[in-house]
């Protein structure tokens, strides 16, 4: 799976993926009020809401980039109903050619983690059938319960031919606590990425294996020196925008070829229409400013790996 | 939360939650039959199937444990309809007086935890309503994000007079890899450790803080050496029985006053019909087999308990 990112990566020439992690105060008014008209004020008119708002900026960013990030915690808030929307999501998603990760940052021992790959990433038997639960392209996990926590998912994806992003270090502000606690003089994260090569090994599709990792865009030193830890794995990179960082920032997560990262925005694309700069879209024109966020966007990162790489 | 399931281990004298962590395999041929007769092979037949054996193990238990703790990922792994089987489990447990634990095990950035936290614990507002998602009374939480990834679940907590368990020694083969590993001198699971107490101290609830720890019981040292130094938390227990441990290996795990914990089985208890000492009942007793296992099972502990602590 990680080499189809590559060619989509590259035919759209575009290392970025858009988080769909809706949120019922960035859904346009006259779309919300559409859905609870028809379903109420309920937790089925919510998801309503959100499955439309995500299609509408689905079919406004497919020709632009390469996935789409679907964050399951914000449709898991709205009970069955809102994990509908997710899967609905996804689904159409791929109708529109879009590569899909499912931010779930599961892990758990062995035989449970085996279980969420088969949910995210694999099938499961029933009786004499076989059924895609939920079907996305790769997922986040978490690595906490160390490598057989972390190896079912490798298996399945090598099964499936799909990919997982461990966490390695996240973007957040306490994620130092833990995360960059020295071990044997180095910080736990480095161990994680040591990890992150092994795990790797063994499911290789081209030049990228199918195992990559989670570094976030506010820390960019880290990411300069885990970029040469793990040659072989992609690195997803949330916390641009919203969070803080910028195109030049992200730099450090690129191999000289120019691949090897993969930069993830959120809010700053799906509520675009609220920010300044945008808001001469209106609220009705909510997709069309997200499609001017992501071409801002992209501008932003290549001319800064432009100006690095060449 | 935690004061009422203390005062329920108390009534039923009984320090044990039954693991509903159900697969196909586990399940009697007649019931799954009955299911896909009814919904086919299906999605639909499996999670019909699971909600049927969960709901007969809960019938046959309830008056002798406090609690249940339903393994989201065997559930998740059926797609929505095994999702819904998750929350009818929860509901149908709730109607028969029991507890439950969602052992869910996320974490992630402090916005995405909030939403985790409100999807298990809390409530979601729509429009002018008010929603519970799932609606379990405890979760178990990932700690790897650090301070903000955990504090928006134990303000949830606090809200909703919830609890939580947070991820600390876990009890599988590799829980080392990262949690042994030594910070400053001593293994990073006590630094998580010290954390629960700073996280717990605004979260108190009679004796004991709403912010407990997940330790394996195959690490039974680190059960001694933790239980003085997180006084205030309750520790969830998993790893009896299948996963290796014993009854004596679980007393150091308590408080002097025999609270402090509570101890989970999840196989060795639903699946116990299948078990050589438990085959006598039958496939179509097999919740009479579940029930004498929680006996047995108390039995063990009560009686390891008595003698290390009188």
């Amino acid at each position: 799976m990680i080499k189809k990112l590559i060619d989509e990566i590259r035919k759209k020439n575009s290392p970025i993926v858009v988080g769909l992690d809706p949120k019922l105060s960035m859904i346009p008014e006259a779309l919300l009020k559409k859905s609870f008209v028809a379903y109420g004020e309920s937790l089925e008119g919510a998801s309503d809401a959100i499955y439309r708002f995500n299609r509408a900026i689905i079919d406004a960013v497919a020709d632009l980039v390469p996935a789409v990030k679907p964050q399951i915690a914000m449709y898991e808030q709205f009970g069955l109903p809102g994990l509908g929307a997710f899967k609905k999501t996804i689904d159409y998603a791929h109708s529109k050619g879009l590569i899909v990760i499912g931010d779930v940052k599961r892990g758990d021992i062995g035989s449970t983690s085996e279980s969420y790959a088969i949910a995210h990433l694999g099938k499961i038997k029933v009786g004499s059938m076989e059924y895609e639960p939920f079907g996305e392209d790769f997922a986040t996990v978490n690595p906490y319960l160390g490598t057989d926590g972390v190896k079912p998912f490798v298996d399945v994806c090598h099964e499936n031919s799909k990919g997982i992003f461990v966490l390695v270090k996240t973007s957040n502000p306490s994620s130092g606590e833990l995360q960059d606690r020295l071990v044997d003089g180095k910080p736990l994260y480095e161990h994680v990425a040591d990890k992150v090569n092994e795990w790797g090994k063994s499911c290789m599709d081209g030049d990228y294996s199918e195992v990559g990792a989670v570094i976030g865009a506010t820390y960019p030193e880290v990411g300069r020196q885990l970029r040469m830890e793990i040659p072989h794995s992609f690195i997803l990179v949330p916390g641009y925008g919203a969070q803080g960082g910028t195109g030049k920032d992200l730099v450090p997560f690129f191999n000289s070829d120019g691949l090897g990262a993969i930069v993830n925005s959120s809010r700053g694309i799906i509520a675009a229409y609220k920010k300044p700069e945008y808001s001469k879209f209106g609220d009705e024109n909510f997709s069309d400013a997200s499609r001017q966020a992501v071409i801002d966007m992209k501008k932003d990162i290549n001319t800064a790996l432009d100006g690095a790489l060449n």
